[in-house]
């Protein structure tokens, strides 16, 4: 069973320990995002070792949609299909449900909806994303929510929280059930909850007065980086974060720039996933310290510097800017793979950075120093 | 200054060694395609050096479009651009010049046309080739040649067979003057020149005999693999090989499929390059000591062997025939990498194991058992 230890505080902040059957997880942690069991651009298992990543996050939906999750369980589950041996958390499937599908049916059952892959029916609710996340075996699955639009009204979310609760118990007990049974791959697959209610401050806290009560492995934040500003975003977070239980991981669903994690970890969050790193380097769009760059930009034709000077990622070590933005100029592949291992490397260290501050005791300094190089300085 | 070793032959099949500025090649070799500076399907120069790489080629015609050799000799050549350490060699240009230009104009000064990227005219000829490839810097230049279509008729292949070979001298004036500047980047620059005669073979004896008394630094075997049948390019080879220098290496430029390759070994060659293992890596197509095996077949679907067993390249090493398959299958870059990480390595261990059977006085069993099993094995 896993177990979270909460090693040090500093205000809010938590440095803390996740035991899994997979592994343990130094938290803060920011999981990689390998959609369909793979990171984009090429980056292989053997890379994520090189990069330190921690935890591989996959797409329930995709999986279930291609390839398919009973044929991943025949095989093994994900650990053993992708050969990535450390801990994988797999979301619910729900994100996607309302992100891609256009046409699809909410009742208190489940959701109803069109594969976007070739349009043949579907239907998910509660028992079915934890059967799918029991076929792949992850290490930590996610309870199946609705995350409502963030321009949604007050009356929608508060139904929309109401089902969802009501979808968690439904969650808990049909993973109650597969974690028994002899021939579920992963018998000890953990469960997060999630705590929805958009930017509605005592929806949020109501809702989380709630699942607090359940006892779940961990408790995730959803619905935020869905359209809200970021003042909104921390601001559910103050209020929320102290309603959920301390002694369990907490994670920010989906979350987000660099700058949105120093803050949320300050507000007490241990989990954040994001497709920025991948997504930003598609476009040539570099993490440094000091900001972004882009590296398609003409100044960098002939600069023969690493990405970031110092950075000891598999890309700077032995690549130049020059070199990377002639490659994705060129449309060679490889210019994407160094791209994306940087900027994950850049956000798996910055939670190292981060842990080191909290070890230290010093994170309202390193929260300081890193907002102003990262916000205030110009292209490296 | 290079010098070729020839350590031991086999009949017509040779071992040997050659020394570089850039390193020494153990022959016969197979040469990495890298078009623009870069292999395809985002494999680095790292992954190069883990699956046995020796020499990287680069495409002069696709450099000098798109970033440019001026620039590229500017950042210190190709070696330091890519950060590849080994052996580079460049072809011409003369083959894409043909081959992607529609409008072109030869003439005795050299053949005008039209880049594929955006339209604008260029003229190349011998010595605009050589500052090219001078400017690449590269380990190895090779001639600037016309690749006659393999079905144009006799006369036409004797006019231009005779032009290429008034073409070859230009090229070593140039490379003459270039190699003694003070601002070439690589004054220790090898040139290769290239017989040509299409399927003639009078025509291919006749130029064989001109070219060798150039005491270039090897020799390259032009304008096979272009439209004739495997008989037709085996017969060149028994008839042009005994005319070149056998002090000098040899090289079987775009060629081929690995009975060809085995076949050309046995005829005397040292050198090959192919798009082949990068090409049919993006089909799924795998090469295996048994044949080639098609990986988006459904027979794989749940075949958690390793491409193929035994084999130690990076992708059999951790990864299944089934994950492979279902990378390529979602479209991500990962299974377009692996694949073509196990056939480049496939033909570089291929060579491993042609010299060691030389090595060891051995190649005509080699040869036997080699063909037995690749041509007549079924899918693995």
């Amino acid at each position: 069973m896993a177990s979270y230890t909460l090693l040090k505080t500093d205000g809010r902040a938590r440095r803390g320990r996740f035991e899994t059957v997979h592994g343990t997880i130094e938290t803060p942690v920011f999981m990689n995002v390998g959609t369909v069991a793979a990171i984009k651009g090429a980056v292989s298992a053997d890379d994520l070792e090189l990069i330190d990543t921690q935890v591989m996050l996959c797409n329930t939906y995709h999986l279930h949609v291609r390839t398919g999750d009973e044929l991943i369980k025949k095989l093994g589950g994900l650990n053993t299909f992708t050969s990535w041996k450390g801990p994988i958390l797999t979301d619910s499937g729900g994100f996607q449900v309302y992100s891609l599908s256009s046409l699809r049916n909410i009742t208190e059952e489940g959701v109803s909806f069109r594969s976007h892959i070739d349009g043949h029916k579907i239907f998910m609710g509660p028992e079915e994303s934890i059967q799918i996340q029991s076929n792949l075996a992850s290490t930590i699955a996610m309870a199946f929510d609705e995350c409502p639009n963030a321009l949604a009204d007050r009356e929608y979310v508060e139904r929309s929280v109401e089902r969802t609760e009501r979808w968690l118990v439904r969650c808990i007990e049909k993973m109650k059930v597969l974690n028994s049974l002899d021939d579920t791959v992963n018998r000890q697959q953990l469960l997060f909850g999630i705590n929805q209610g958009a930017v509605f401050d005592d929806i949020r806290v109501k809702n989380a007065r709630k699942i607090r009560e359940l006892d779940l492995d961990g408790y995730a934040i959803g619905g935020l980086a869905v359209g809200e500003t970021h003042e909104q975003m921390y601001h559910v977070l103050d209020v929320t974060v102290p309603e959920l239980p301390q002694d369990k991981p907490i994670y920010l669903m989906g979350v987000g720039t660099p700058d949105n994690i120093v803050e949320a970890v300050y507000r007490g969050v241990d989990f954040f996933d994001c497709v920025y790193p991948s997504r930003n380097a598609r476009h040539g769009q570099l993490y440094t310290h000091f900001g972004k760059l882009n590296l398609k930009n003409k100044a960098f034709e002939t600069d023969m510097r690493p990405i970031e000077e110092g950075c000891a990622c598999p890309a700077c070590r032995r690549y130049s800017r020059a070199y990377i933005r002639h490659l994705l100029k060129a449309g060679e592949m490889l210019g994407l793979r160094l791209c994306v291992t940087h900027n994950l490397y850049f956000y798996n260290h910055l939670m190292c950075e981060i842990r080191e501050a909290l070890d230290e005791g010093k994170y309202g300094e390193f929260r300081k120093d890193f907002l102003d190089n990262y916000l205030n300085k110009g292209e490296g």
